[in-house]
C-alpha cells in the first residue's frame, strides 16, 4: 500500500506515472513524526536502512549523512555527500519496514544516524513535497510496489550489453581505428567506442570537427561492418557562438536558462561561455531532443549525455567578483600576499558554486522556477529531452541513451553511469554497493567507469574490476585525459583479458534475459543479500556480495595482491570458475568459504536448485550484435544443477519495447 | 650478512650507525641488474615485497608504485605515490628473500610491478648512495638484521601510552579543561592533551600566548595534578619577526636555510613569513634543540614536530611570480577568463612547489648542499635537534617526541605519527597496514590520528578506530579545524567508550613489555601474519590482520555497520571478548571464522600456547603514570593458556634507558 502526503505546492517532477497512492492525508505519516527541519523516524538497534540510488558508502545507508544534490565531483571519498544523481528513495528494514520517497527535486538531506545513531532526519531544503510511504510484504514486495509507481524502466538496444571502450577522448578517428583494431588482434570483442568531447567543433553540441573525424558518416559505417558503435557524448552547456545554429535558434525563441533580468544565463563549461537549454520546458525539450538528429543522421545509434548536473566551472557573476575583487585590491599589482589566499580561495569557489545555482531561472511552461528548487530535475529533462527526439528521429529502433546526472523518473528514458570515478580499488565496492541501490530506483541499465576514469590504473586493478564487469549491465572501460592509456590490449599478456571479457559474451543470454526479466516484473536485477536472507544474520550484513536474478550471486575481487577472498554463501551453491572456453564447477556448501580467484577467471555462485543458460564466446558475440528474434536452443549449455527450470526472456533486442513482443521459454 | 655498495658520492645521513656491512663492491649487486635509471629486479610470480614505512596501499606493496619524498598531504586516497616519511627498506621475499636499504635522501620511486608487473624499479633521481643488501634466515631475521644497523629504537615515557586527546586547536587554557572534566566526568581514564598551534603567540616557536594560556607554568601544574600532560607542538618554520629572538639569533648566527644568493630563504607556513632553520648544520641544531628549554622551564615534558617536510604555503618567489603575472596581464583589471584560469593554476601551485625545494641550501658543517638532494632529512634532523636538546635540557629523563616527517634514523630520536589523515573507514586499515611496516624501519613508537583528522568522524567509526587504538603503542584521538568535535564525551553512550579505552589499561604491562622487548632485541611489535606463517596460503595474503608480539593476533573491524568480521586464524587461538571489567575467552580452531565484535568490546586472539598479562583497568593506570620500577605480580591474571610462559621487560618508565635497567621477568 502506498500512501502519499503532500507538503506545500510542490513543482510536479514525473517521477511518479501510476499514481495509485492513497492520499489519505497526515495519518499516513504515522512512522515518522514532523519536527522543525523535516521528518524524523527513530531507528531501533537493528533497522537497516536502504536505498538513495546512487549514493556513497554502504549498501546498509545507516551510521552517516546523504545530501541529494546533484554534483559534478569526480572524488568519492569516503566522506562526500552528494554525487552525480539524486534518488530520495529508501528502505527502512528491521523492527517496522516500510519505503519512503521524498518526490522534491531541491536538495534534501538524509541524517541515517550521523547526528544521533538512533534518529533517521529527513531534512529537505523547500518543503514543498510529496511524501510517499510504501508498505508491503517485505523489502522486495515494497521496491516492487515502488517500481510500479515510477514506471517501467529503460531497455537498450541489446549490443549494448557487449564491452564498450571509453577515453577522454580519441582525439581522431585514427585514434578510435587503433583501440578497435587493438581488441581485434587479441581477439577480445568490443561492441562499442565512445566519442569524448573532442569528437566536437570548438565544444559545440551537434558539430563534429571536420578535421579529426572527416567524412563521419562513412567512418560510422566503416565502424559498423566491424560491428563497433560509435556513441558521441552531448554536453548540457551550449556555446555561444555567433552563426552556430543551436546557439542562435535558442537564444531567438528563448529556449535558454535565465537570470533573474530575464536574460540568458551564462555559464562556461568545456566551449567557454555557453548557454543552458531549459530543459524543463516541453517546448525547449523538443527542440534540443530533435536535434540529435544530425549525429543519428550520420548513422549514431547511440549517446551518452554528459556534463548535466548541470555542471559549471565558472559564470560571469563569479569571474566579474573577482575581478572587483582584483581592480579594488590590485589596481597597482602591489596585491598583498593575504589578498592573493583569497582571491585562490575566490578561484576555486568558481564551480558549481550555489550562488550561480540559485541565480537561474527556468520556464517549466510559462511558470518561473528558481533553479535550486528543481536542481534535480535538470539532467533528468536533458535525458528526457533525448530520448524523447530519439524516438521520433528513429522509430521503432532502441537507441543507447545513459546520462551522467539523474533523478528518479529517468529511468525511463535512460541509463546512467556512475559518474565519474577513479582508479581505486575502493571504488570497484563502491560500483557492486551502487548497483542494488540504484536497481530500487529504477536504474537498470548502469555501470561504473571500469579501470577507473581519474588516476593512473594498474593491469590487476583493470582484471579484477571487468571480472565485476562482466554482470553489469553497461560494461565499459572509461579514463580520463592524462591518466595512463587503459585499453587492455595496453597490457601484458591480453589472453588474460581476452578471458575475463569473454565470459561477458558467455552469459550474455542468461544477463539479458535476467535485465527483460527485471524490466518487465520490476524486479532487482542485483539485491544485497539481506534482501533474500533477512534471517540470516551473517548474509544481512555482507556488503561485498550480490545476488543476480535468482540464481546468482557475485562476489569480486576489490583488494590488491589478493589470490582469493572470503564468500559467504548462505546457502548450498556451485562455484562456477569460468573462462573463455568454458568453466570448471565445484560444490560448495552453506558457510564461509575462502575461495580462489585467479585473475583470469570469473568467478561466481549458481544457487544448489538452479540453473543458468550459458553459450560459447562467439555465439554469445553473434547474440549480443544480432537482430535475432530468438536463441538457438540447441546451442545454450546450462551451469548449475538442472532440477529447477529457468525462465528465458527474449526480444529482437533492438526494437520498441513492449512486454508482449518478449518471448519466453521455460526450459 | 649485509653488502654494501657505494654509488657516486653520499651525502651522510645517520641512519646506519652499526656499519658491520661488508663493502665487497658491485658483486653483491647480484639480485638486481643496474638500469639506466637505476635498479631492476625481476620478480617472479609470487614474489611479495614488505616494508617503504609509512606508506600507502597494502602489507604487499607489489603492484604500485611510491616515491619516497616527505610530503604534506593530508588527503591519502589510493593513488598518492608520497606520504609524510621517507623509509626506503623493503623485504624481498619469494623466489629469494633478501632485503634492500636505499640510503639516499632525495627523491627515490619504487615501481614495484607497476609499469610491468614483473619487474621491480628502483629509480633514484640523484645517484649518490649507499645500495645496502641484506640477507638472512627468513624475513625477521633480515629486518633484525636491519635493525642492529640502523640502531636502538626511541623509547617514550610510559605516561605516553596512556590514552591522549587533540584537537587543532583547544583555543584556551578553559578549552583544556574542558576536556580534562569531560573525560573525568564520564570515568574515561586520559593521560595527555596536545597543545595545536593555536597555544603560541603568533605560531611563534616557543613562545605561549599569554592572553589563551595566561600563567602557562601553573597551568601545567594543575594539569599534571590530574595526571594529564600537556604536549605542545613545534613547528619547523620561524616566523620573521623583529624583536623575536628565535628569528634575531638563528639570523645573526646564520642558522637558517639560505638560498641561491646566501640570503636567508624565505617561506610562508602558519605564522606568515618564515626562515625554515638549517637542521643539517650540526651547531643551528643544537641551537634550536636548547630552545625547547622555554617549554621544560614550565614543566612540558612531551613535543611533537610538525610542519617538517618542510611543509610550504608559499614563498616569495611564487608570489613575486604570481604578482608580475598580474601586473602584465590585468594592470587595468581587465584581465581575461583565460588569465585567471591560469591565475588559479599558479595560486594552487604555490604549496610544496618542486621550484622551492630546489632553490633553498643547507649548509652541512661547511658544505653546501641543494636541498632537494637531501629533502628527506629534514624532519629528521628537526627531530635529532630536539631530542639532543631535551637531553641535556632534562638529564635522565625521557622526554615524550614524535615527528610528522622523517627518515630511517630518526626512529633513534622519536616516534611519528601517521601524519594528518581522514575520518575514513579506509584509513583504520591503511593505520593498520603501516604498522609493520614502520615497525621494519625502526619506527616503534607510531600511530594514526584515531577517528580521523579531517572530514567528519562518527560515533561508530571513532569506536571501531578506537578498538585498534588500543593496542598502538600511540593512542591519539586528533581532528581538525571545522570538523565534528570528536572527543568520546561528545557522543551518546560513553559507557561504550570508556569499556573500549579502558582496555589500553587494562593490557598495559603487555603493551609495553612488547614495545621494550621490540626495541632491545630489534624486533618487531606487529608483524603481517606473511612473516610468521610463511607456508601458509591464506595467512601470507592477510591484509587486514595483524601478530602481535609473540602471543597475540589483532583483527579490527574497519566497515561500517558491520556486526563482527572474518578471521583467519593460522593456527588454534582463545579469542578475547575484553570490557573494562574483564572478559570472555573462547577457543577456535584454526581455519576461517565470522566473528562478531561488538562496538563496545575489544576483540582479539591469543595463540592456544601462549599467555598474556592484564590488570585491572585502574591498577593500569597506575602503572602507566607511575615510576614504579616494577609492578606487583599479585596483581596480574593471565589471559590464554598457561602452558607457555612469558618474559616480561619492565623498566622505570621515565629515566633514561639501557637494556641493562630492564628487569626482564619469566612467567
Amino acid at each position: 500500500m502506498i500512501s502519499k502526503i503532500r507538503y506545500g505546492n510542490p513543482v510536479p517532477t514525473g517521477a511518479v506515472v501510476n499514481g495509485t497512492a492513497d492520499e489519505n492525508g497526515k495519518g499516513q505519516l504515522r512512522y515518522f513524526e514532523k519536527t522543525e527541519q523535516g521528518f524524523r523516524y527513530r531507528m531501533e538497534k537493528k533497522d537497516a536502512v536502504y536505498g538513495l540510488g546512487e549514493a556513497n558508502r554502504g549498501i546498509n545507508k545507516r551510521g552517516y549523512q546523504y545530501i541529494s544534490y546533484c554534483t559534478d565531483d569526480p572524488n568519492h571519498t569516503e566522506e562526500k555527500l552528494s554525487l552525480y544523481g539524486a534518488h530520495n528513495f529508501i528502505v527502512i528494514d528491521g523492527a517496522c519496514t516500510f519505503g519512503v520517497f521524498i518526490d522534491n527535486p531541491g536538495r534534501v538531506t538524509f541524517d541515517i544516524g550521523y547526528e544521533r545513531t538512533d534518529e533517521l532526519n529527513i531534512i529537505p531544503e523547500y518543503e514543498d513535497l510529496d511524501f510517499y510511504i510504501i508498505e508491503g510484504e517485505g523489502i522486495k514486495d515494497i521496491v516492487r510496489q515502488f517500481r510500479i509507481l515510477i514506471g517501467q524502466s529503460y531497455i537498450p538496444p541489446r549490443w549494448a550489453f557487449g564491452y564498450q571502450q571509453c577515453r577522454w577522448s580519441y582525439m581522431d578517428a585514427d585514434a578510435v581505428r587503433e583501440v578497435v583494431d587493438g581488441y581485434e588482434n587479441c581477439g577480445i570483442p568490443l561492441t562499442a567506442v565512445y566519442l569524448d568531447i573532442d569528437y566536437m567543433e570548438s565544444y559545440k553540441d551537434f558539430t563534429i570537427s571536420d578535421e579529426r573525424f572527416p567524412d563521419f558518416g562513412n567512418f560510422v559505417k566503416e565502424m559498423k561492418a566491424k560491428n563497433i558503435h560509435l556513441v558521441p557524448i552531448i554536453d548540457a552547456g551550449v556555446k555561444i557562438e555567433d552563426g552556430y545554429d543551436v546557439y542562435e535558434e535558442g537564444t531567438a525563441k528563448g529556449y535558454f536558462v535565465k537570470d533573474r533580468e530575464g536574460k540568458d544565463y551564462v555559464t562556461a563549461v568545456w566551449p567557454g561561455l555557453t548557454h543552458f537549454p531549459d530543459f524543463l520546458n516541453t517546448e525547449a525539450r523538443r527542440w534540443f531532443g530533435l536535434k540529435y538528429q544530425a549525429l543519428t543522421d550520420k548513422g549514431i545509434d547511440g549517446f551518452w549525455n554528459d556534463m548535466n548536473e548541470p555542471a559549471i566551472f565558472y559564470t560571469e557573476r563569479g569571474i566579474d567578483e573577482v575581478r572587483e575583487f582584483l581592480k579594488a585590491e590590485a589596481g597597482t599589482g602591489d596585491i598583498s600576499t593575504d589578498q592573493l589566499m583569497e582571491l585562490k580561495w575566490k578561484l576555486n569557489e568558481l564551480a558549481n558554486n550555489d550562488t550561480d545555482y540559485k541565480a537561474m531561472y527556468h520556464n517549466m511552461d510559462g511558470q518561473t522556477v528558481n533553479h535550486d528548487r528543481v536542481h534535480n530535475l535538470y539532467g533528468y529533462n536533458m535525458t528526457k529531452a533525448a530520448a524523447e527526439g530519439l524516438a521520433e528521429l528513429r522509430p521503432g529502433e532502441r537507441t543507447l541513451l545513459f546520462s551522467r546526472s539523474s533523478y528518479i523518473g529517468m529511468h525511463r528514458y535512460g541509463g546512467i553511469w556512475m559518474g565519474d570515478n577513479q582508479a581505486w580499488w575502493s571504488h570497484i565496492l563502491l560500483n557492486l554497493k551502487m548497483l542494488p541501490s540504484l536497481n530500487m530506483c529504477g536504474f537498470l541499465y548502469t555501470g561504473a567507469d571500469i579501470g577507473g576514469f581519474g588516476s593512473n590504473t594498474t593491469r590487476e586493478l583493470l582484471l579484477r574490476w571487468l571480472a565485476l564487469g562482466v554482470f553489469t549491465p553497461l560494461m565499459r572501460n572509461h579514463a580520463a585525459l592524462g591518466t595512463r592509456l587503459q585499453e587492455c590490449f595496453r597490457f601484458e599478456h591480453t589472453e588474460d583479458f581476452k578471458s575475463v571479457i569473454s565470459c561477458r559474451y558467455r552469459l550474455l543470454p542468461y544477463l539479458y534475459s535476467e535485465y527483460l526479466k527485471s524490466v518487465y516484473e520490476n524486479e532487482m536485477m542485483f539485491r544485497p543479500l539481506a534482501f533474500d536472507y533477512r534471517e540470516d544474520e551473517i548474509a544481512v550484513n555482507v556488503e561485498d556480495q550480490l545476488m543476480l536474478g535468482n540464481e546468482v550471486m557475485i562476489a569480486p575481487v576489490y583488494t590488491q595482491n589478493a589470490t582469493g577472498r572470503y564468500v559467504y554463501l548462505p546457502e548450498n551453491m556451485t562455484m562456477i570458475i569460468m573462462h573463455e572456453n568454458g568453466e570448471e564447477e565445484k560444490e560448495l556448501e552453506k558457510g564461509i568459504h575462502f575461495v580462489e580467484m585467479p585473475l583470469n577467471r570469473v568467478v561466481f555462485f549458481v544457487k544448489a536448485d538452479a540453473k543458468i543458460p550459458v553459450v560459447g564466446t562467439d555465439y554469445g558475440r553473434s547474440i549480443c550484435n544480432g537482430t535475432m528474434e530468438d536463441i538457438a536452443v540447441s546451442r545454450i549449455s546450462w551451469l548449475g544443477k538442472q532440477d529447477k527450470g529457468y525462465r528465458m526472456y527474449m526480444d529482437t533486442g533492438h526494437s520498441d519495447n513492449k512486454k508482449d513482443d518478449v518471448l519466453i521459454t521455460e526450459f
